[in-house]
């Protein structure tokens, strides 16, 4: 499918099943609205599904990796080769979105958007599916110029689109986002920069922990991105192009795919909401079916957050990436789903209303 | 034991342990403390343990239930039946924290510590432990005199120090708190006054969801409840017996318990921090042990968790009870140790460093 025929067929969630969902909420024997942001989360699933019944109880994670060229401009306190490496390492089992998905229940699936190096993972050292989707040996370095064609940034999509429809056909019923990717707050942050109209000092951050003149040469490496590339804001596929990466456009297409088949997805920080940010620059609706996991320790990412209207569920100075705060977060959406299930009505519990 | 006994036997978490398990963090295959809060929480659990392998694996609530006179006085917007019958909610399985607590694999005990009826749980109907704690048949009105006598208010405090004590003896390594006890917002408010020494107006909300004219009412209710009783704020004992409650007494024994036998305990909102006010006072080390699930959206649950100098996990709105916050918040906690242990080194996972 082409990227426009998926946008035409993305459509808003349906009202009237979130406010059939609140009257539910309403007789549930509790004060009125005590769980507060559970019930919010349990009724806009509702709206997303258009059922009283809601399910997220089948959950699956696409980690999406992808290498960047504009590393050789020395914005990352760690050296590129990480990227790789990590990735061998999620298949393996022994990285935090390995730890918190399986805490949850969720599968990991690790996917090669556009590394630099090729993963063959030995079947005796792998424990989760592995998708080679490489668009590229890496970006170019998006200070010098185009971090990748418009036909890569649409391909890019169209791979997290095509992975993420096959697992909500396979029965998924919350799909998280999570990436790996040497650099990649650098992207990210001119993405966010072009996408909310913020300055690039109050957009870029620390990364994997650059210190105080890093963060001078990382902004600059920003502003100069943007100024050589000129993205088009209004244009969501020349900005990913432009000043992206393969696993944020990866993203991208998993957000659409969420919307597209009506299914809650849950973005991780910084990265996936960069990712996000693109989605919501081809179709706004497509947000409608977004939760935002939580507020990344990332200097931008509540401004990111802001710009969509996404209030994040957890706040808890993380900034990992990989998908972990969205895996600690699906804890947090599967309690306000139960919630809406199983707690009893006045009427059922034999309490009396207030 | 006496409750002298206890606080004197209480020792503050062991430094040298969080120290080692700073250590061991900074190995792992992860840019510097990029899971922000989840290290700093598995950390002070090896303070706790004495361990570097530690593990809250089995999960228990103490759902502690009383009435109060102050009831008459409107300050609620729900009858006094309610504790009751939610007594009987909470043992059929039906109410928000059986449901919460489910999901996180925590077993759920009901402690009648004073409400008014006699609930004999029918062997068919009960889900759930009961324990028959009752003090008495709810408190005396506040806003006339002392809710209680000092030897109630020891009693329930010990009744609570035994329960707890009784779970972590058989294998409980983390334990919550929950609460139930119409009107019972207003005793905490009173407490959380006296104990942190904030004005009436900022500790008082609308817990069910009074009114204006009822908080209006509350309001008075309290600063008469402490004019009256005129209770100490250097004796715990003294101020719990004046203006608490037996829950609130329960709940503090609770905190005691995790302290004396060096486990973790995570508070719920407003009434159980009100518990662990009563707790600080009589013993300020035992807070160590203690971590605060979320904060409530009652008027002045922030206040008090600042006095303690303790950080809620979760932040979602919530203003139940029962404990649901502090069971959302141990699939927080329960990650934290996950990463902990399961996240391999840069070493074992073949990651370069930075």
């Amino acid at each position: 499918m082409k990227l426009e025929e998926i946008v035409k067929q993305i459509q808003p969630i349906r009202n009237e099943w979130v406010e059939k969902a609140r009257e539910h909420t309403s007789r549930l024997a509790l004060p009125p609205r005590a769980l507060g942001r559970l019930h919010d989360i349990a009724e806009i699933i509702c709206g997303m599904l258009g059922t009283l019944e809601p399910d997220v109880s089948s959950k699956a994670f696409l980690v999406m990796a992808g290498d960047h060229g504009v590393v050789s401009d020395g914005v990352s306190a760690f050296p590129q080769e990480v990227t790789g490496e990590m990735v061998k390492n999620f298949l393996r089992g022994g990285a935090g979105i390995n730890v918190l998905a399986r805490q949850v229940g969720a599968e990991v699936s690790v996917v090669d958007m556009g590394i630099i190096p090729d993963v063959v993972p030995a079947d005796s050292e792998r424990r989760h599916r592995f998708h080679a989707c490489k668009v590229d040996r890496g970006t170019r370095n998006i200070a010098q110029g185009p971090a990748m064609t418009r036909a890569q940034a649409e391909q890019s999509i169209l791979h997290g689109f095509r992975l993420a429809s096959e697992l909500f056909s396979s029965g998924v019923r919350l799909l998280g986002t999570g990436d790996m990717g040497i650099g990649n707050t650098t992207p990210s942050a001119a993405l966010g920069a072009v996408l909310t109209g913020t300055p690039v000092d109050r957009m870029v951050g620390r990364g994997t922990g650059i210190d105080e003149k890093g963060l001078k040469k990382k902004m600059e490496t920003v502003r100069r991105a943007i100024e050589i590339n000129r993205p088009n804001p209004e244009d969501g596929l020349d900005v990913l192009a432009k000043v992206g990466g393969f696993e944020i456009g990866g993203i991208a297409g998993c957000v659409l795919a969420g919307a597209f088949h009506r299914r809650p997805v849950v973005i991780d920080g910084f990265i996936s909401t960069a990712g996000a940010l693109v989605a919501r620059a081809l179709c706004p609706a497509s947000l409608d079916y977004v939760f935002a996991g939580h507020c990344s320790h990332e200097a931008g990412h509540r401004r990111m957050l802001e710009h969509l209207g996404l209030e994040p569920i957890l706040d808890l100075r993380m900034r990992l990436g990989e998908g972990t705060g969205a895996a600690l977060a699906m804890g947090v959406i599967e309690g306000a789903v139960r919630v809406f299930r199983e707690v009893l009505t006045f009427e059922d519990a034999g309490v009396s209303k207030g």
